[in-house]
């Protein structure tokens, strides 16, 4: 089986055995946004032709090519939804071969939420770990929160954490006065997601950094880890955090790292997944 | 007498007979940010040089002239602080003939919070509405919202608003289904204003914006005062919004009717002022 993971800005595959075990890997700055002239085809069949060709090879591919900019639309399922409603909503390219997973909506008073490719990294973890429910957060610029039971995701909300962190870093005042860049001040950090508790949100908080900096109390490295932990921890903030089991994390080590730090301190047990999620949610798809 | 507001961006000047009406106005797009070398002197001097002929003139200058990146620094005043105080702490400039408005400073858990002219424009509101408490919001790129007793602002709170519309109208996936100068849809503004009660907070509903686009339930210019609604909204719901007694808002016609559409959508009745509350408030500290 072959595990496609084609988001906005890469493209990523694996070649898995049939015991799901990953025998390949291969990754292209190739994202939908970089498909030249769209031919999603050809870029797909110059990446994999030679993975595709044993009899009986079949492609599923999850995250942003089965959306409306993509190589075709495979339209959202609605929660609650799980492995099996994502398998029978495959969107076949060539049947029986090559298929794109849809991405999951959800609506919350009149406001829809979506995701693409994170649903496939949830039922991957889910395998893993063992689980059938959870809590689960995938930090990113769009950091997602799920949470299933029975299997099936019954719910998310989107936070845009990691966007806002660009912004406000980059293109607001406050880049005057911060190092975007700056390694992680884990303390810093921390003191930043204990204050987001005051409950006063991000259009208040955020002033903070800017005039720390102004008093001397934030140098520009400091600013940075500051400004991430009142984020990640507005976004904890806003959650029904279990007290009593553990949150399950996926995502890149850098980010995964930052999401259990502001987690432990609110007293919460992480466990985290990186990139094998998407194998083994894939591998879930087809099984 | 002169009363001159020198912000950021703009530097604006009145001349006041002895009761204090308005004789003549200028403005200049000279901004502590566009002085040439640094010579505010130079440039206060071309200015209102005319204007301060007169013996016995003297000029009260508020505003961002007072910070550290302007003509001098005056130390900002802590809270609670009323004109008397302010009087106390001009900087001048030219001993009886120019002076610089210091700013206010409040602390709230650690992390100050600070205003330079917004100040001079409540002591101005509170002349001209004969007013001596009350609750003051000064929208803008940098809302304040400042709580006055007997006279003296004993506490403020500034949200970064006008900045994050900005930044999400402009640079934000929002931009791509945005249309961030479209005129005010008054029903779609009030129905984001009423969303953000959810309180769910921005880094969550921003994403809304998205995905309402996305879905074809807003258009690109529904967008925008959907966003400004939701923003504005959130501002808002982080207040202790007085039920029995008025809100005072001072700033440009076009963001305090913003305000007022928000806050009468929550029962709360508005009176407004412009740019009549800085040469007031101006006057007030010199008499």
């Amino acid at each position: 089986m072959i595990a496609v993971d084609w988001g906005t800005s890469s493209l990523r595959g694996a070649r898995l055995d049939e015991a799901g075990r990953v025998l390949e890997e291969k990754s292209a700055p190739l994202g939908i946004l970089n498909v030249p002239n769209g031919d999603f085809a050809g870029v797909f069949a110059v990446q994999f032709s030679d993975w595709m060709r044993p009899a009986g090879s079949v492609c599923l591919i999850s995250g942003m090519a089965g959306s409306r900019q993509g190589w075709v639309e495979a339209p959202y399922v609605a929660c609650p939804a799980g492995p099996d409603e994502l398998r029978r909503r495959l969107h076949w390219i060539e049947p029986g071969r090559i298929a794109l997973v849809p991405g999951l909506s959800d609506e919350q008073g009149d406001v829809p939420d979506v995701m693409r490719g994170e649903e496939v990294q949830i039922f991957g973890a889910m395998r893993l770990a063992g689980l059938s429910e959870g809590l689960f957060v995938l930090p990113g610029t769009h950091s997602k929160w799920a949470t299933v039971r029975d299997g099936r995701v019954i719910g998310f909300r989107t936070f845009m954490t990691g966007e806002f962190y660009g912004l406000l870093s980059q293109h607001s005042i406050l880049a005057r006065t911060l190092e975007a860049d700056a390694p992680l001040d884990e303390a810093v950090f921390l003191r930043g997601a204990a204050h987001a508790g005051n409950g006063e949100g991000p259009l208040h908080n955020a002033f903070g950094v800017r005039t720390l900096a102004l008093f001397g109390r934030l140098s520009p490295p400091e600013s940075a880890s500051y400004l991430s932990g009142l984020l990640i921890g507005e976004e904890l903030r806003l959650q029904e955090l279990p007290s009593d089991r553990e949150v399950i994390a996926i995502g890149t080590p850098a980010l995964t790292a930052r999401y259990s730090l502001a987690l432990r301190q609110r007293n919460v047990v992480v466990r985290t997944f990186g990139a094998e999620a998407t194998w083994a949610g894939l591998r879930a798809l087809q099984a």
